[in-house]
């Protein structure tokens, strides 16, 4: 998807939440946030919104010296996720329908964003997830493609996130091998090969990186073999808004988008009211688009 | 009061407002957005958000050479609220409190910022507004004021909203000379002289301009003459969250600032809940802040 000028301010705050994990002093946070001002000018309005926020992200990296500011954060979260979903996975696997209950806490996993929330009820949440009406959820597709997706990649999101995707993955492995694709650089509160490492991910999986230190999945930005990963899967589960962001137009591959619609503009994409829960095809996409 | 961080994003938010008034041209839009970074850039910690946005009104402005885009919308704003208060001002006049639903007219005038909203249902507003809660209302510290005011001085805001100040200025004409100051040149919506000649204001005021360009009112970049009016008034009245941002540490003053609080920033500043009707005198913000 093309950035909206709705975006803009956004570009603003998401450097000031980057900034607010990073530094208590005001000063240093006003710097931080000058450092997306070049990358809004710089921005074309053919441009995803995750081109414009890697490039905000990118220079937050080289004035911290490629250090991972959020390493603590995503630790954290990693292991607050790992208890609740102690009590949380039995509740899925009883549920009448577990694939769709594992979709749930996957997207209820998508709501606990650390990178913008880190005071959170994560109980509540998760309660509450089992029982919130999704706003758009191609369940029915889903359930006649995985019987013939032999090869499947899961795109990954935020770390914690990663943990409550856990069900699904371990759901998607009774069809086909799975393969798991994390950043290769630490960007935001995304999860890295070391996050993955701590998520309990299921044994039988392939945990591979993507090459790119961009937000959402820019497949020219991504490694050859990430992107045969990507060619040869008959089935995708994208995780998060920025890979719904940078993907949505892929018309050559099955993609199925897992994420809350956190903003208006991703929200009007599919049609439903912001906040929604999304689980949505790419071809279900397409025909709303038509 | 000082910039905070949270408002970084909303400078670039309300060049997009005032862009998308201007124009329905995206790339247009994005050279207006653009026109807001230099002046977020230079901005110190120690300005007001009121400084920091006069100068991301002065580019738009120099871009547009001068010319008012809001003209035709602010004399369309004025004529709206000319209707509504026609049927208004007689409910005014027969509330038990004649000063307090004249505040809350005056208040409700803020709400209808039609530099935010455009499409907007102005007569239900105004009938809730005639309900709703004050989150902090200095009235019977202005009534104890009101006897002693012999000249007092009223900070117009927007063009629209001084319509549905006139109960509350004829209401003020009771106690002493009233003097309205309206910009002297054209900055978003803000009332100049011409907006205030077709605004219905009662017979007995004198109109002066404030001699700045500026959002808000910011002392320094005024005309004598208005600032001899700031100094000699005995009770000032001042519209919208601008002029509070601009003059809520004056202490020499007896100014009371009426407005609905916005934003979180502002609506934290005097203790309320954001979205709050506010009608408070800076002698109470002083204790407040104690």
């Amino acid at each position: 998807m093309k950035v909206r000028l709705e975006c803009f301010p956004c570009f603003v705050r998401q450097a000031l939440i980057a900034a607010s994990q990073i530094t208590d002093d005001p000063v240093q946070v006003k710097e931080i946030i000058d450092l997306s001002l070049e990358p809004i000018r710089n921005a074309r309005l053919s441009d995803t919104p995750a081109h414009i926020a890697t490039e905000i992200y990118r220079r937050i990296r080289a004035r911290l010296n490629g250090t991972d500011a959020f390493r603590g954060i995503k630790a954290q979260c990693t292991e607050t996720a790992l208890k609740i979903m102690r009590d949380f996975e039995p509740m899925i696997e009883r549920s009448p329908d577990p694939l769709e209950a594992a979709i749930r806490a996957s997207v209820a996993g998508n709501v606990i964003d650390f990178g913008i929330y880190t005071d959170i009820n994560l109980d509540s949440i998760v309660e509450n997830i089992m029982h919130e009406p999704f706003g758009i959820l191609s369940l029915s597709e889903l359930k006649s493609d995985l019987p013939h997706a032999k090869s499947i990649l899961f795109l990954a999101d935020n770390a914690g996130e990663l943990v409550f995707d856990v069900p699904l993955i371990r759901h998607l492995l009774q069809f086909g091998s799975v393969k798991v694709a994390v950043k290769s650089v630490p960007v935001i509160n995304d999860a890295t090969m070391e996050d993955a490492m701590a998520s309990g991910l299921p044994p039988g999986i392939e945990l591979i990186e993507n090459g790119s230190d961009c937000v959402g999945t820019i497949l020219e930005t991504c490694s050859d073999e990430f992107r045969r990963a990507f060619e040869d899967a008959d089935l995708i589960i994208s995780k998060g808004q920025a890979n719904f962001e940078t993907l949505d137009d892929v018309k050559d591959a099955n993609i199925y988008f897992l994420f809350k619609a956190k903003c208006e503009v991703t929200a009007g994409m599919v049609g439903v009211e912001k906040d929604s829960l999304c689980a949505v095809s790419n071809r279900a996409l397409l025909r709303l688009q038509a």
